[in-house]
């Protein structure tokens, strides 16, 4: 690596549809960011073109030579601990890919550091966001999936093989609705922008429910006024996404006992009436009931950029 | 605490009915062992009179002085990170109690650890039984009920509050059996002797399977024989298991990635025949399906002795 001055640090937050990259410095303010369209129909090596083009277009946002900023990327699916994304329901052209030496390799040996996208969130989070007054973290990123990471003590627990908070695929209801991933039943198909689209078109299909907008970009917001206004089937929704999210962190909770539940992604426009509802159906869920100590439900701090920015700590982190 | 010559620890993993006490060398030998009935139906006072009774009769069986000796106890419930009992389902007399210091206290002083039985036998696995190799260790004891403890380089995964690993009230079934714990449809009421002896009695009941002995001692190894001889209620009842083993291993897995899953408890005795079926199941449940590298499941190497052993090294690792 070269001399990296300004301690500058890049960092990528692959979706299922875009790309955020930003270049971060030592206090995490981000200097710049930029965007690009997820390489989803691509084969892998045009994938691999379309991620160092990202890089080195963040360089030159960074005022930069390529190869002096160390690069962490946050990938949508299953990473090995050492770096290969194993799997991915969304990205299929880099499943099997060692990410982190393919594009080391094509930016001449630049320190790149590859993550699960959500551990990228739940790192920022817990450092420096949402979570910084907790020990035990747990982040939950409900977007068109589900992403979890989760960080005690300042480090991601990642598990024996890097795939440690993969709870999207959780099958919550084993003989429930078909997932894109083959299996069925997983809670992301319950919980998320996907799930919301998917219960409002229902709603809309047996002309229960009138949505004047496109379903789709802002659907969390109107259900949520329809809701607030005494609508019963928007509220009725409402609470069908509360009861998975309430399940499936019964679930988490069981497990690892987090002090801190923080969550981002799109599905958060709604949480001012998710997160109440889900508080009082805990105690129903949890052992011990209201003797369990209530678990803090946070909203991030860093909303879309959680992603990035915590992939950017992840590589200075690491180089 | 006064000097301990011997280097001895005493390990008492408490469980529904009944104490077991070792008095455990430096290599973890148990140099003596004791039992006592747990005291489920007396008050607090009376409680704490039987425990501390045992724990001078183990100071007894190590030749040594009371107050020599460093003490270590499972609890059959949440224990809180400094030591109290925050809720048993099981051993109500103890509810709130702060058993570490009331114990201490009546014994002269002497150092007492306590924790969860299921992390104590955890504890013992991980670091000097079946899962000794592994980095990240999850043990579940499939006994009356289901106890949990996971272990990651070494250390106990104890949650914000103490809670991690209490696996066995997971609501599995949100809309299932009911259970003394208040809840519905917790694992426990599905994998555990008392799910066998109750999928036993039922079919006994329909007056599908037919048993000779008396349905509990030995029901297991009844079960099993049944099943190899092709009985196919018998084997419809170890299918009935597995696939809950296996549905409740899928949270465990989504959630920390074990290199190893050790089972105990007296449910083992079906393991032969439990766990290929749950090998089988695994990737039908997982992320990735297959391509899910395969989790190890292993059986306990110290059996009934894993929760007073690790209590023992829970004392030793304390004082």
């Amino acid at each position: 690596m070269k001399p990296n001055p300004e301690g500058l640090a890049i960092g990528i937050d692959i979706g299922g549809t875009k790309m955020l990259g930003c270049v971060v410095d030592e206090s995490c303010a981000v200097i710049d960011q930029g965007r690009a369209a997820t390489p989803t129909e691509l084969d892998r090596e045009e994938a691999l073109d379309v991620l160092e083009e990202f890089v080195r277009s963040l360089h030159e946002l960074g005022k930069q030579e390529v190869g002096t900023i160390p690069v962490g990327i946050g990938l949508p699916g299953m990473v090995t601990l050492d770096g290969v994304m194993r799997f991915s329901p969304h990205l299929h052209a880099l499943d099997g890919v060692d990410v982190r030496a393919r594009l080391s390799e094509r930016l001449g040996g630049v320190a790149v550091s590859v993550g699960n996208d959500a551990n990228c969130a739940a790192l920022c989070e817990a450092l420096v966001g949402a979570g910084k007054d907790w020990s035990d973290v747990l982040m939950l990123t409900l977007g068109t999936g589900i992403g979890a990471g989760w960080v005690r003590d300042g480090e991601l627990i990642l598990g024996a093989h890097g795939y440690a908070g993969e709870l999207g695929h959780m099958k919550v209801d084993p003989d429930g609705l078909s997932c894109p991933c083959g299996g069925r039943g997983c809670w992301e198909r319950y919980v998320s922008g996907t799930a919301l689209e998917r219960l409002v078109q229902e709603a809309v299909d047996r002309e229960t429910l009138t949505i004047d907008s496109d379903p789709g970009e802002g659907i969390g917001q109107t259900v949520k006024v329809l809701a607030q206004r005494g609508d019963l089937v928007a509220k009725g929704i409402l609470d069908e996404l509360s009861l998975w999210l309430a399940r499936g962190l019964g679930f988490i909770v069981a497990m690892g006992d987090p002090g801190v539940i923080i969550l981002g992604g799109g599905l958060t426009d709604l949480a001012d009436e998710v997160i109440p509802r889900v508080v009082a159906l805990l105690p129903t869920i949890l052992e011990g009931g209201t003797i369990h100590e209530s678990v803090s439900l946070r909203i991030a701090d860093f909303g879309e950029r959680s992603g990035a920015i915590g992939a950017s700590l992840m590589a200075r982190r690491s180089s």
